[in-house]
């Protein structure tokens, strides 16, 4: 029983409309915040101004021979592959870097999943009457996006403390129906979660039915910790060959967070064998990815050491905020029991549970104060959220000062809901 | 009847050899020249300097209170939209700015044809049985495989002198499984033809059974004059609203060769109903294309007059490159009457017609003395040229001392290749 669940219909009367008081002043400032998107802020933006000045003469732009301006070299700048492959400890062979977005690299994956097939597909999924693809929930909305926008069923995996729940999945790949796996594996979005090496160990080790069944490896956050030093991380590319898997998985990254969101530099790894078949089909859509950007990142960058040392500029800059999310959760919060939440050394996110049937109450009454938050659901297939009960906060856009208040803000209708509930409950 | 096939055998059998003679002479030389693809050369390339240095600070990167570093702005920079609109004589509403490919832009507008259909399909492409697509051809390798690749027929529509033989188009559209053609409508690849304004009005007036049949409009050399003032030309998406078919067509454009092949800016541009539809599409695919790059374009090239000037010193280095293809030409092949070809004042491109069965040939012998062309056949659908006649010449790569090399190169080739002909013929 949580706090209100205990007060007196009468208690809890009083304390309704000494909240809702402050509620609605807070309203009546007219705020506009937003905490719904996990993006830098502009500060953050400002630690890659050298990104915009390493590269100004055209004889910056030659490589080994090579013009970066002109055509050519699918698979990317070699010293930005070399980048990629220090970061996610696979090797330059197994990567392709692309353009902006590794959203995009893993929608053409699940698109030419579709029209083409994947090198191990017996029939293009698109052939095939109905496919279903497995989202570890709370996740990423934009992840199961993807598979809904092309028709495939989507079933929900609950996130345990160490990852998705394993002993399910190994459950459920026996359907050959089953294609395919979203992870954020370290620092999950929304809850931050950092997979186990059990739990890597596991989906390695995988038997699907589906002989093209796909890990969707999105190691989005692969040096991103705002709290501690760098983690170090299982490579799966290697873990799955050695579990004799080793076209099941295929790993994203980018630099979206490291340098700029709209215009950094996105990485696809897998074995050779896939991204030798991906290449081919790759190389029907597009003729070369920015590789004058490439060079940029490269030379901006330089290596593994450089990437971590302007992630501690980043920390540096988010952990505050962080800090601030927990503190007001711990202050308002905690000791009233109506929601529980995970403390992350990493991300983009924090990932809080309420009492069920109080999600969406509470977004709507933020709302209404000129809070914005990801929609509740959002992290669920199809955004709906079966027990009304996941709000994702991102707090690393606004400057503290606003994330505080808007932070009030949410901790109001945190409690608004957990009452008008209480409420309910007494009077039924 | 050309010269050699007016010659005696013994003549012919002279000649030959003394061909041959210099063939081998030249192949001693151990030349290794390309003429294969529609690389600009890098003295174009540093034309566009000011682009790697208009963009060097974090100010600089503001538009309109918005970040072009962060995420946001699917449909692109609106200066970079203004810029586009100009130049295609558009609207900005009617237009998305992309990444750095246009081909890109055109094959996901194929994919999600496939997957989900477009505005007016009644059932998305791939889970039809069979589609077709028409090919006017000669026409360009890269588009053909596009279609090819997700398994439509391709049909040959023959190329006339001012544009593809409507009378044939008009025809196949009546057939509900046409649906969709490639267009390059201004300096055509590889012929350099501008479709005459007949033509375009034909296009717009077609009434294809299919109600998702596409016209893809690439504009690839819409403003790409080399010789002469920029030739102003019919905006297709106003002929086909006036003809009432306004969502029948897609227009693409890029920067790829007015600043860099690898790092420029490609545009879409359609009815606005058929440009939100595909950005809700597209919406699923990435956050938004790199916003950096598309703010340097539009500051760098500031507007159709900006490019318009830039496009003349393009102009200055290609006239004589192609000038010198066109000399080489008329000197050594157009009074054998062994070839045809056209001079197009603008484009990439020059399209020679050899006698049939003569192009293959006359380009393994070219490879043989290290001259690297386009493949004889790749101008048409499957890459086979039913009379192997036609050869791609692609000169603005090379140097023109080099390109004077290959060109002695090709020529002689032409000539071995259409006396072998000539041999074969008067032995049977």
């Amino acid at each position: 029983m949580n706090r209100y669940e205990k007060m007196t219909e009468e208690e809890l009367k009083a304390d309704y409309q000494q909240t809702m008081a402050r509620f609605e002043a807070l309203k009546s400032q007219n705020l506009r915040l937003n905490m719904s998107r996990g993006k830098p802020g502009s500060d953050q933006l400002d630690l890659s101004d050298g990104l915009l000045k390493i590269l100004t003469e055209p004889k910056d732009c030659y490589f080994e021979g090579e013009d970066a301006r002109n055509y050519g070299m699918l698979d990317g700048v070699p010293d930005c592959r070399k980048l990629f492959s220090e970061l996610l400890g696979v090797s330059e062979s197994e990567i392709l870097v692309g353009g902006n977005s590794s959203l995009s690299l893993m929608y053409d994956l699940i698109s030419k999943a579709y029209t083409h097939g994947l090198l191990k597909s017996e029939t293009p999924w698109g052939k095939l009457d109905k496919i279903k693809f497995l989202c570890p929930s709370p996740g990423y909305d934009r992840h199961f996006l993807v598979t809904e926008s092309f028709g495939a069923e989507l079933i929900t995996i609950p996130m345990r403390d160490h990852g998705p729940d394993m002993d399910m999945i190994e459950e459920y790949v026996k359907d050959p129906l089953i294609k395919g796996v979203w992870c954020v594996p370290k620092y999950s979005n929304p809850e931050g979660i950092i997979f186990s090496d059990e739990v890597i160990a596991r989906f390695a080790d995988l038997k699907p039915a589906a002989p093209d069944f796909v890990i969707i490896w999105d190691n989005a956050y692969c040096v991103h910790e705002f709290e501690g030093d760098f983690v170090p991380f299982k490579n799966i590319l290697e873990e799955c060959r050695r579990a004799g898997n080793p076209d099941m998985v295929f790993e994203f990254a980018s630099t979206s967070k490291i340098t700029y969101p709209g215009a950094g530099v996105a990485v696809m790894a897998s074995s050779e064998d896939n991204i030798a078949y991906m290449k081919k089909l790759i190389g029907v859509q597009i003729i070369c990815y920015d590789k004058v950007n490439q060079l940029r990142h490269a030379r901006f960058l330089k290596d593994k050491k450089g990437v971590l040392e302007l992630m501690k500029k980043h920390a540096v800059i988010l952990k505050p905020k962080f800090d601030m999310v927990f503190s007001c959760l711990d202050r308002e919060i905690r000791e009233l029991g109506i929601a529980s939440w995970k403390k992350p050394k990493g991300g983009y996110f924090i990932s809080l549970d309420t009492e069920p049937g109080c999600a969406k109450r509470a977004l709507s009454l933020a709302k209404e104060a000129g809070v914005v938050m990801t929609e509740a659901g959002a992290t669920f297939p199809y955004g709906k959220d079966p027990e009304d009960r996941n709000i994702r906060i991102a707090p690393t856009y606004p400057p503290v000062d606003e994330l505080e208040k808007a932070m009030d803000v949410l901790c109001i209708c945190l409690k608004l809901a957990a009452m008008e509930k209480a409420m309910n409950r007494k009077r039924h």
